[in-house]
This record gives C-alpha cells, structure tokens and sequence, in this order.
C-alpha cells in the first residue's frame, strides 16, 4: 500500500472520530531509542526509516518534522508520499505544534496515541493546544484497523543474564532500588523502560534491534515486585530464576488494570518522560505519585559494579582483536586493489566480531563512511548509496558489538591512501580533545558539560565545532545509548561517578568533504582523596590502534605523545595474547609513528 | 544597647503581634549585595557584620545562620548576644526554614518585613510555612519603632553620568528596554534594583558604600518613564537631564500606590529575584505580570558600549599605574624593614588611587592578607587582626576602585620575601588555569560553566579546587559584582557575549597557611567567523605586572611563558606614558623572569 492510501485510511478513521489533525510520533509504548517493528507507526505511515521524526496529518495535509541528520534521507523517502518535510531547526520553519494550531481552528481536535508518547510529551502538547482552545484525544488509536500487515508485539524467548555476567542478583538490585527509593521519599515505583527492566531482572533478550531487552513492564515496591510479559516469551530458567528472586510473573497487558487498582500506600515515584502517557493517566488517583527526572534504576544502572567493569574489559579485548583483524584485511584489500564498498565494511566487521566469545549481536547499525559520507553523522549504507573505497582519503567507522560480558562502541577514522594536510590538522586536532579529555582529573560532583570542552578547545580555536554531544552513557550488555550522564554542550545535573562508561566521541565535519571522530569508552575511576576531597579520573577501556598516518606531530604536545605511545604499549599488551606472530606484527608496525 | 535588649524589644513587638518566629535577613528594598545603613536591620539586632546571614529570633531561641566564610567572624561577634550561631554548610546543621518548623506548633506565625525580601524568596518561605501548617506574617515591621538610632533613608545628592562616560542617553537606552520587553511578549516593566536604575538614568551617587548609586524605583513602559527618588536626592542637572529625555520624577514612596493603579492594559515584566516582596504583591490585580528570571535591562547593561570599553580602558592604565607605585612602595617599605601591616596596604592602594584623574572610591573593602589571612576567601583585616608584613612568604591582595570612566577589580599576590615550593608550584599552576582561561576561544552561546575547567584544569590535577566562582561580570562605574553572567562551577543559562567584562579570578587557599589568586578583568571579543558559525575570545583589560617570583618556570609551556611575556610587554606599552623613569626601570626589572 502506498502512503498515500494509506494517508486516505487514516483520514477516515479521523473524520469518524470528528479529529482534525493527528500526530504518529516515532516512539513507542517504552520510549525507547530503538522500538519493536510493532510500533514503527510512523515509518508504516510516511517510508522515512530515520530514528527521529514525527508525523502530522491533517484532513488537508500532512507533514513530517525531522532534523538534519535526516533532510537528505527524508526528502528522498517522502517523495509522492502525500507528505511534506519541515525541516526542523531551519530558520522559517514552522514548529509542529504551531504549525497544526494554524491549520485548525478553535473547537478542533487533535488526535493522539497515549501509549506512544512520553507523559511529559503529551502532558506539554495538551497544554498547548487547550491554551489555544483545541482539544486533544490523547486515546486515538486506529492503527491496528487500518495498518493490515502490522507486525505483532515482539514474542521471542527472553533469556537470564546469568550473575558471573550481571554481578548482582536481582533481589540484590531490588533491595538497592528500594534503598533509593525511600530516600526519595517513595516506597513503589513503575518501570517502563526495557533497559532498567533488563537491568533489574538480569534478563535479556531480542525485541528490539541492537538492544539486548524483553518488552515487558515492572512494579516494585516494598511489598512486591511484579514483571509483566507476555507468557510466551518465558522460558522455564526465567519463571524459575526469577520467582526464586521473589518476583511476581503477570501478563503484560495487566500493567494498566494492575496499576489502575494501586493503593493509597504506594508513594509511587515515576518519570514522567520515561512513561507512555495511556499508563501514567491509568495509575490509580488514591496514591500519591512523585514525580522525578531521573529514575533512580538509571542511577543505578550508571554506576558499573566489578563484574560488569571486568566484563567490559573482556569484551574490550575481544572487540579490539576483532578490529585488529578487520584493519588488516582492509589494508589487505586495497593494497591488493580489490574492491571494498562501505557494506563490505559493515559485514566483515560483524564477521570478525561474531567469531569471538559471548558474541550476540551488533550494538548499533554500523555507520562506514567513505570520504563526504563520513561527513553525515548518523550515515548509515544502503545499496544505493554504498560507496567503493579509493586509494585516498579518509573512512570513517563507528560500529560496535553486544558481547554476554560487555557492549562496545568505537570511532575509528583511517586514512585508506593519501590526505591532505588539512585532513592531517583537523584529526590531530580531534585526537588532542580525546585525550584532553581522557585526561581529565575532576572533584566529585563534576557534570559532564564542566568537562565538554576538554574535547573541543582544539577545534574551536580554529573556529570548528561538532553539533553532537561528546559523551554518552553505555549500558553493560545493554544498550548503547544509555543515560543518565552525558559529556556534552548543553546542561545536564547528574555527575560523573566511578563506575561510570562514557564515550569520548569528538568529530568534525566538513560537509562534502570528510568527517573525522575518534571515539573511546572510559570508564570513570577514583584518582586521588585530599583535603579538598574526591577526586576521579578516567581510564580508556577500548583496545585499537589509532592511525598514526594522520598526526600532525608538530601540533601534539609531549605528554600528548607519551599519552599515544602508552595507550598503544597498553593496547599491544592486552591484545597480543589473543593474537597470532603475524597479527603482533601488524599491530606493532600500525602504531609506529609515520 | 546590647543585642539582648534589642531581642527583648523585638520579642514584646512579636507577642503584640502574635507571631512565634521572626526572620531578618540581611538584604534591603532593592535587594542588593551592600545595603544602605538604613537597613542594616540583622547588624543592628546581632552585632553580626558579615555581608551574608540571616538571624531567627523566636519567643525563647535566637539564631544566626551564615557560611563558612564567616564562622569565625560570627562566633566572635555573637559572644554574648544571646544569639547561636548555625554554620550552613556543615552536616548536621539544621536548615533555617527546617528549624524554625520544628520550634514552632501548627497554627503559629512567622514574622517577615516583606520588603526586605525578594519575592522569590518570600514566596518560597510562605509556600513552606503554609504546607506545615505554619502562618506567614508578611508585613510585621516593628524596627523603626525599637530601633531608636535608626540611620534615615540615605539623603545624599545624585549626579548625572555625563555620556562620554555612559556612551548612550537615557532615552536611547529606554527605546532598547522597550524593544527587549516587546521581545517578550510585555511593554512594561518596574526597577527595583539600583544599579539597573543608575544603568538607565546614568545616574551615579553615593548612597551605598563602593557602589556608586541612587535610592530609587524606576517604571518604565510604553507611555511613561518614572523614576521615583526623594526630591531631596535631585539636583537641578539631574532635573534637567532627565526631563530632557523624557522622564517623570515622582516621590521615593509612591512607587508602591503607582504599581497598585497601573492599568489593565500593562503587560508588566517583574523578576521576582530582584523585587522586594512588598512590592511585588503590590502590583495591581488589574495587570498582566511575566516573570523572568533575568531583567532585560541586566542583559543589555552587561554588553559594554564602545564609550564603556574605552572608559575600562582608560581606568585600567590609572588603575595599573596607581598599583606599580603602589608596589614599588611596598617594595621599599620591605627593604627598608619599615614595619608594613595590613591595613597600610588598604591605605596606601587608595591613596594612590586616589590621586588618578577621576577617581571616585573603592569599589569595594581591600582583601589585603598577609600568610594565614590570605586563606580567608573574604578576610577584611580589622585593627584586632591587622597582620604586620614579615619577609617570608606571601602577600594576597584584591582591590579596586571606581572612575567616572570604569570599575576596576584586581587581585595580585605577592611574594614579600622567601617562599616555598609549595607555594610556587600552586601559584604556577594558578596562573596556568588564568592564562587558559585568557587564552579561550568558544562559540556564541558558551556559558560560563563551560569555561571554568580551564581555570581549575591544573589544580584539580593535584586534587585540589577553589570554592568560589572563577568569573563574575563587573560594571562601567557600577557595581563590581553584576550579572548576568558568571563562569563558575554551577550552572549558568547565560551566554558570554562581546561585549561583556568579566573576571578571571581563579585562586587556592590552604588553612593556616596561605592563599593565592590571580585576578584579570577580561572583555569578551570577537574572534572568527566560520562556517561553523561565530567565534569569542577574551581581551585582558587589567594591566598589572604578576610576580614572576613565584612561577615554577619547568611548570610553565611555552605558549603559556610566551603569553606571560607579551601581557607584561603590553602592561609596559600602556602603562609607561604615564610612569616616571624610576618607575619604568622598576617595572622592566619586575617583570623579568627570575
């Protein structure tokens, strides 16, 4: 079916309902970064596939508003969609809610789907339009009338994490949730979010692409603590593990009537942008509710006890032998001349990393970008798209891996042939502000956005800048954008605590021409205790050669070249026993400075 | 009288008027950092000088709470008074709102002079009072009536800011104002802090100590401009002035029946912050209020005009001069062993200041201290504390002063004879954290809290920190302390924009041994325009000589040496016109790395 049939089927289901314009946001009932083929409304409806973007329709038209990591991909898929693009963050263009206020007129309705929005989402957009006397139905769902194939809700086989992996049982979790919790004032709480439900339960699983998590919902509270999923997708391990945990099994739908029913004990803390709308509205008027912006499950989750940091380190080696391998068979490839396209690049990488242990899946669609491709930040290869790699230049390859014992995600950025001199400053440039930031020496209490600019004084002291944060969280066997720190431009009040996986991630972008990044994880560790109190450091957990083709040496500092020679010491020591004479070999050659 | 007949006045006024608690803090009408003697109302009650505390007086306890920059201070000052200190900060001590809940029953009430608090504050303290079931007295006011040598209301002249000072008419700034307010959304607006008003009206005077402004109010909208000032303040220039441009001159009081009659058609802009409470409750029902958490016109006011920049200029070449005599006398005086103490220091900066063309005081209370005293973040020496200058170790010392052309602040220390590693080590690594700071390069939007690790980068290195803010904007003839800008360890929403005169003040103090703090005046620039978009640096304004007695030279780059020498080539080019030959030869020598 085409958009535009499909446009005309909703429109009907509008006009039922007397609603005037309709919103398909790209989130789903979990409000996850990536979600089920289930919830994919807005891609059904529209064929733009980028992660962010919304939908609106109206009786008259319909638009989508994206950002411009995806004008180009968007102005491609929306073509004879019946769609229109608004670019987002364009000067001249309209804001959505504006936009949908000027095509109604007061006394009109907006349609919403509540499940898949965030409580605070909904909560503002309601607001907005009542304050401009238009109403909203938060509950306007025809998608499973009229979207004929829609796929059902995920209904694979979870698995258990098992404690040699996750470090702590879940009654240990449970008992710690509670802890913080009562701090908070609160003696109940709702999960929504597959992966602090994955988290607390040691449970995992395969609905969702990249990230290793069940749909399911949780309550805890002092009294139980109950996880809801759909009966099939337990195995006998889980029912068994998970009841020996103390945990209460329900059917997954019976979140909404389960919460609907609580008692007026429950102090219930829940975060409103990290709920579906439908189910914070569905909680029960008797108890009290705290709202809260961090859930302290993702507090918890941040903070890597010695098992997950052993893990990753494990995982660290295995990914680092599998690039190792991967680099060499590049060089390989084009020193033989044979063809190697972008897709190429993504396959072979997943090849290598599927021949190591614990090996899962992928941690994130890889992103090889060749030349004015590394330039898009989020590129991602398709057929049509898929570049052949020249004898000169720079490739761009962010990719990463889900191993049982730790997730990875690691920038590399290589000169396949020759380079400019430009291309030599702006790299040395972004290697200075890694490890800068690397580097970084900070008291207790320090927020990401103190430490950002560590990262980029390099680059803006050419008058440079990337648009993307320079750190995020990394879940263990978890997702790979997971919060609550971030090392970025903009506020963010959580600090940065020991135990803590960042990345370290600056870039630059010259459109039409390269993008540069060079991406580490580090994990925060103590560093020093003084009258003054706290202090921490970082520590590189990632283990890969950074091309040193491309150092402007002039610009490097000495300790910026003892920090190399030392990353690459540790690099060389942690992978070689994993490696064979001739891999060691490489390995040593590929470091040397050139 | 003693603190305790006062607190026997205070407690009869209280049960007259039913009221179990009673709070004064230590702010005035126009809620400032120095306060008229008029309000001095927590000084007069406690004896207590500190520019920051607040004193509780119930029917049995009484209570001070300050922070740690005055603990020893007020333990002193309170001996006897019948008043306990509460040293914020430290574990274990009760909040002031926490305690007085608890000393009072529900029912009971609290007693506030309303128009000594910000609106923001009172409205918070209410809302608190009222969920424990605790009144709100907002207007209980006895002190005239008990305080029998209440200093009046400050009657001293005004003067009128010529414009080859100010840069801008009045009526040229109002005509800004009214732009900003149309921006958001309002077209009115009442002033209430004083440096604003002196801003607009370019009005100066001598109503606060350092801080040379007017006891006034101001109104401004789209019909009228009225500034509300006791007649006695007027001259007949500031008469004619001001009519000239457009501006009603109406009595001090009136304000509060103006506010309490505006019009249904005023969409007034208030910051609650910055409005007594009094007044804020005043404003007619009639009225449209929005708040704002920053006054357009501290905005517009932080932007220095090319006049103002000049005028910095100009008042950093007298300032500097005035500082090289001064250093050379202290010089002399230590040679000599001529007996050198704190308040000599005091003294002696402000008589040479004094004699440069159009000085018109300090602009605020000399920090001149000596070893151990240099550690007390805000040390005032007093004749009981007054240090004598040894020949061993070191000197802090911040000062400043007001010119009709620019507002100085500066801070030097200085080696007054041997020194210890220790100390250079920290005043290299002090120094390196301002010549970084100097040296940033960011883009339009950068706030302060991005900025400020590279002032701390090298002494959080060595787990060490300062506790202050590292950068605080300063006026034009104004008050030395002004927003809206900051750079600091805490979150700041504000941007750091050309145009803006900021300090670089990042320091160290050991306990009992001794402090350090360099302070330059820096003046946001432009630097590159890119692709990437705008591009800010700093211009250092202040032009005195750092004690190269103190670096740790190995410590040092050689960007950061290379800097060093081309600010004190500059310090020389500015200031030698204006020194003597002696003077020269002593300031050649100074500077030269020993």
């Amino acid at each position: 079916m085409k958009s535009t049939e499909k446009l005309q089927l909703l429109r009907k289901a509008m006009i039922a309902e007397n609603i005037q314009a309709c919103i398909i946001p790209s989130t789903d009932p979990h409000i996850g970064e990536y979600i089920p083929a289930h919830w994919e409304t807005r891609q059904w409806i529209s064929g733009f596939t980028g992660s962010a973007g919304t939908v609106v329709v109206t009786l008259e038209k319909a638009g989508l508003w994206t950002d411009s990591r995806y004008f180009i991909q968007a102005e491609e898929q929306l073509k004879n969609s019946g769609i229109d693009l608004f670019k987002m963050g364009l000067e001249g263009t309209p804001g959505l809610e504006e936009w949908i206020k000027n095509q109604l007129s007061e006394g009109d309705t907006v349609g919403l789907e509540g499940n898949v929005y965030s409580a605070a989402d909904a909560l503002s957009l309601i607001r907005f339009f009542n304050n401009h006397n238009i109403q909203v139905k938060p509950d306007f769902s025809p998608y499973s009338s009229i979207w004929s194939e829609r796929p059902p809700i995920p209904e694979n086989k979870g698995f258990i994490l098992a404690e040699n992996f996750s470090g702590e049982s879940t009654s240990g979790k449970i008992k710690r949730v509670l802890e913080k919790l009562q701090q908070q004032g609160c003696n109940s709480t709702i999960l929504v979010s597959l992966d602090m439900i994955a988290w607390l339960f040691n449970l995992r699983g395969n609905d969702v692409d990249y990230n290793p998590v069940v749909v399911s919902y949780a309550f805890v509270s002092e009294k139980e603590t109950v996880l809801f999923i759909q009966s099939r997708k337990l195995t006998s391990e889980i029912v068994e593990y998970l009841t020996g945990e103390g945990v209460i099994l329900a059917d997954y739908e019976k979140i909404y009537s389960y919460v609907n029913k609580l008692s007026a004990d429950n102090i219930l803390l829940v975060t409103p942008n990290k709920m579906n709308y439908q189910l914070f509205t569905a909680i029960s008027a008797e108890c009290k509710v705290i709202e809260a912006g961090i859930h302290p499950i993702d507090s918890l989750k941040a903070i890597k006890n010695s098992t997950e940091i052993e893990g990753f380190q494990k995982a660290m080696q295995k990914d680092g032998v599998a690039l190792v391998r991967f680099l060499m068979w590049l060089e390989k490839q084009l020193n033989e001349n044979a063809k190697v396209t972008e897709l190429d690049i993504s396959e072979k990488l997943k090849e290598f990393r599927s021949e190591q242990e614990y090996f899962f899946s992928e941690s994130f669609h890889t992103i090889a970008g060749y030349g004015p491709h590394g330039a898009i930040v989020h590129y991602a290869a398709t057929p049509e798209t898929n570049a052949t790699i020249l004898p000169e230049g720079l490739l761009l390859i962010d990719s990463g891996a889900q191993y049982l014992d730790g997730t990875t995600d690691i920038t590399r950025t290589i000169a396949v042939g020759s380079v400019t001199d430009e291309m030599k400053k702006d790299f040395t440039n972004i290697l200075k502000g890694n490890i800068q930031l690397t580097n970084a020496k900070f008291p207790k209490g320090t927020v990401g956005m103190q430490l950002d600019i560590l990262a980029r004084q390099f680059i803006w002291e050419e008058g440079q800048n990337f648009l993307h944060g320079t750190g995020h969280g990394i879940g263990s066997f978890l997702n790979v954008h997971e919060g609550p720190q971030s090392i970025r431009m903009n506020y963010n009040p959580v600090a940065i605590e020991p135990g803590m996986v960042t990345s370290n991630e600056p870039g630059i972008y010259k459109s039409g021409k390269y993008g540069i990044r060079i991406e580490n994880l580090i994990l925060t560790i103590p560093y020093k205790s003084t009258e003054f109190g706290e202090y921490y450091a970082f520590e590189v957990l990632t283990l890969c050669p950074i091309d040193t083709k491309l150092i402007e040496w002039d610009l490097m500092t000495p300790e910026e070249i003892q920090w190399l020679d030392s990353y690459h010491q540790k690099v060389y020591d942690k992978l070689s026993p994993f490696l064979s004479e001739h891999e060691k070999e490489w390995l040593k050659e590929s470091v040397k400075h050139q």
